[in-house]
């Protein structure tokens, strides 16, 4: 990472936290509510959505303003989604990022509720941004199409359905399982991005290159990581997917395959940003703390 | 009712019934997912909300085909939240509209996802609306305003910290927590309609004195219809207020007492809608609908 990159990272970074905070500082009619979106929103994470969504308002040149509203978005849409997968019918987590779940923390109804309310409150934030009407109509389909049936909740009802079976999925149904879980909203973000920097078709079709690489990479990355990493600096449970049988692309391609698939994801990305200067320096960065991260 | 307004309403709900058949007419990735939308969504129920809609544009004597995308998406936000109500952790009902609840149909991480799914479609249902997009982001941003933490996700939420407590509310209290679980939504139909037929300051005005009095008259019909009703018409276990010691219209002010209040409410709406001629008349007539019906 350039010293460029990394600093614009970490000011984008702490725009995002303040930004989060600011939308879940006023009063709401149920405080108890309004503390468990927050406990779901404050725990952390690593905030790769919001950030590709500045990165790429950036690498096209647009108006760091106009990525605001958007990277605060996705971001409260994933966090919902991780609410919802840990409840106890579903993933049945205790523990996020260190902490205690919202089930947990609080209890099942409110965290129901608390993901619900969150999903609610992307398309509100979403709907007030400062970018021109139909900008913000078309960054609105983005967002629901990839968090909807045929985006985010699609993927993991396909991986509830995996999930416990005998059946071993083929190498091309786990990619499209994943396409849909996590790449659809990692692609939204830099949807969202392109829209609101105003990208011609050709930065478009680059950044979707972009954007898929990075899915797969991530979803390849995390499945390496249960296996590899150790539970305290994850933050969650390790090993959990060898335990439940899961198909991941370790257990279909092995380890070592797994390590070269993600080192040419990491090229196909840088391919596809050659056509960028170093304004495409921090989605460089990301593509790169992807790959490597431990966490 | 008008023999008029009873026809044009017959004819919006057919094509309420038609419009949302269409939006999961789809193939889907998960065709399980589907199921389960499907299931809740077509479960059927009154379609008081995307008739509101239809009702409203037509009062203000706005082009029919611009309610039909906030009609469904209105009605699906509505689906889902009954989906998410009726999980074991919210109001734990097996029977609604007498089908068999969808964590019952299929299982209770198939009913989240499909709630989730569901209100993530209202969106992007919405977001697609045939509206110029500057109604459009307006439109969404009502609805999502409605339904969320300040809304009916808050309202819910104060309904759930209420229930099973020693505590009676005010009642100030039980028409604000109404006026967020039940009132917002109703509103933001009619605001939605509003929108879409281009109603000016004054209509506007007026139509949210109408919504507000529905929301609370709705409200308490239904309270004396857990009381008076019988589960076999209701298609819901009746009696199930009184069970649950829940804060009711006729548990605060008694069954006589709440009659009245509805009467004086059916007086508001009548005095609401006086500016409006015939156009008006199924707006007038969802009014009586609301305040007579026995489910």
């Amino acid at each position: 990472m350039t010293p460029d990159a990394s600093a614009v990272l970490a000011d984008w970074r702490a725009r995002i936290e303040s930004d989060l905070d600011h939308v879940l500082s006023d009063t709401f009619a149920s405080t108890r509510l309004a503390d468990a979106m927050r406990h779901a929103v404050q725990a952390g994470g690593k905030r790769i959505r919001p950030l590709l969504v500045h990165a790429t308002v950036h690498a096209v040149g647009g108006d760091g303003d106009h990525a605001r509203q958007a990277a605060v978005a996705v971001e409260l849409l994933h966090t919902y989604s991780l609410v919802h997968d840990d409840l106890p019918a579903m993933d049945d987590d205790a523990l996020r990022r260190g902490q205690p779940t919202v089930h947990v923390a609080f209890d099942e109804a409110t965290a129901i509720l608390a993901g619900d309310a969150l999903q609610t409150l992307a398309f509100e934030i979403l709907a007030h941004g400062n970018v021109p009407a139909d900008v913000c109509v078309k960054q609105l389909r983005e967002l629901a199409h990839a968090s909807g049936i045929d985006g985010m909740c699609g993927g993991q009802m396909l991986d509830l359905e995996a999930t416990g079976t005998a059946d071993v999925l083929s190498l091309d149904a786990l990619e499209r399982l994943h396409a849909l879980k996590t790449g659809a909203l990692l692609r939204a973000a830099v949807r969202m991005g392109a829209l609101a920097g105003n990208a011609d078709d050709a930065q478009r079709a680059a950044l979707d290159r972009y954007a898929d690489a990075l899915g797969l990479a991530f979803q390849i990355r995390d499945d390496l990581l249960d296996i590899e990493g150790d539970s305290a600096t994850l933050g969650k449970t390790a090993g959990k997917d060898v335990e439940q049988a899961k198909s991941t692309f370790p257990a279909l391609l092995g380890i070592e395959a797994s390590r070269q698939r993600l080192a040419q994801l990491a090229i196909t990305m840088d391919d596809a940003l050659v056509g960028f200067d170093q304004r495409a320096d921090p989605l460089r960065a990301i593509a790169r703390q992807v790959i490597e991260r431990d966490r």
